[in-house]
């Protein structure tokens, strides 16, 4: 966040990469964020250098080091922002009682789908890449453990939920929120194949099929912040 | 399939290699296969090579060449294996109209998700490979989308799906099949964190989701091969 963007690189070793940077305006850490996102989703995570990172971002690779301490560490810090504002706000959402959880499940789904599929690099394919397992990236595990919890926590105060909840050792409730969190991020598998539809639109449906799943077949109208009823559901 | 059980190498370089080929007893043709998808989806696909692949197979490189044209051609044989099974039981299930179409879109769905989660080998982690894009992988792209339109199909002969084949263009019933589609392969994303979870009552979940999605609130009992009805729903 802070640290860095008045201690910039001096020199770059190619007019390309400078362009891109002096083109940008962003501050370096930022920028080999991006350039790392970009070669990440496109060459592959296995296929990138830290050098080709560094060259992307316009700077040289030992200024790289300056900001991040290897490729792992990029991986980490952006699969990490594939989580943390879902995170924050399933927690917003869940301390909001005043509204029916149902409406508040439908706005963490519609949110994470956007955030999943809504930005320029689809991040979401690093999810399935091998090296998750590693140590690096135990804090991007731990925070995705707490984002499922945080749906299902959400999902047990729906009437549904509850009725989950009350069967059983919190199993059912656990496989049921599964399933539902497993819509959310399983979209992006599809979307891939469907660049043109709209993001919006997309989203939306997705936290539709999520209720279903979960149980809570959309009232009509539903509840929700969208305005006008639809037809059929 | 055929080709190369009575062929196989005759030597092999390394001891270890050898006593793996030794142990298995499978033709070359399929210990290649075998050790691709545990390399790709152990190591990754980009870390590894064809040398690798060969060894781990237990025959030389140039021996691994004779059966298979290099490592995009392992992995287009890999993802197929992942759709043809689900795409042949997807045009009997259109075939067969004397059974509800829920019934058969049920079954589909639970079989995709064995074949997708009951392998030795998390094949369904590269389905975001960004070598996916790649020419020589068109032929399992297209046979994706195959399926899809089989999962469309059988979701259109629903009552939900029929009436959302009536409105409109066809569009509404093109996104909620995408959405029952993502949550198929996109439980593969959930099941990875949770492998202890029996895959079959998981299969049988994940197919009742599915119904949900479809609008399909699934019975009381659901008319499906599983036997006395579930409470709750």
């Amino acid at each position: 966040m802070s640290g860095g963007t008045g201690e910039g690189p001096r020199r770059v070793g190619r007019p390309r990469a400078d362009r891109l940077r002096a083109d940008s305006g962003r501050p370096p850490r930022e920028e080999l964020l991006r350039a790392a996102a970009e070669l990440f989703t496109v060459r592959g995570y296995a296929a990138t250098t830290t050098r080709a990172v560094a060259e992307r971002a316009g700077m040289r690779q030992a200024t790289m080091y300056h900001y991040f301490g290897g490729k792992e560490e990029l991986l980490a810090e952006l699969l990490e922002s594939t989580v943390a504002p879902s995170l924050e706000l399933s927690r917003r959402l869940l301390a909001d009682t005043g509204r029916p959880a149902a409406v508040r499940l439908w706005e963490l789904c519609r949110s994470d789908v956007l955030l999943l599929c809504g930005g320029p690099y689809d991040l979401g394919a690093l999810y399935l890449l091998p090296e998750l397992r590693g140590r690096r990236l135990a804090g991007f595990r731990r925070m995705r453990g707490e984002l499922r919890d945080g749906y299902r926590a959400l999902l047990a105060a729906t009437p549904a939920g509850a009725a989950l909840a009350a069967d059983g050792d919190g199993a059912a409730l656990a496989l049921r929120n599964d399933l539902v969190f497993g819509l959310i991020e399983g979209v992006m598998l599809v979307r891939r194949s469907d660049p043109a539809r709209p993001v919006a639109a997309f989203a939306e449906a997705a936290a539709d099929a999520a209720l279903r799943i979960a149980g809570l077949t959309p009232p009509d109208p539903l509840p929700s912040p969208r305005g006008p009823a639809r037809p059929g559901g």
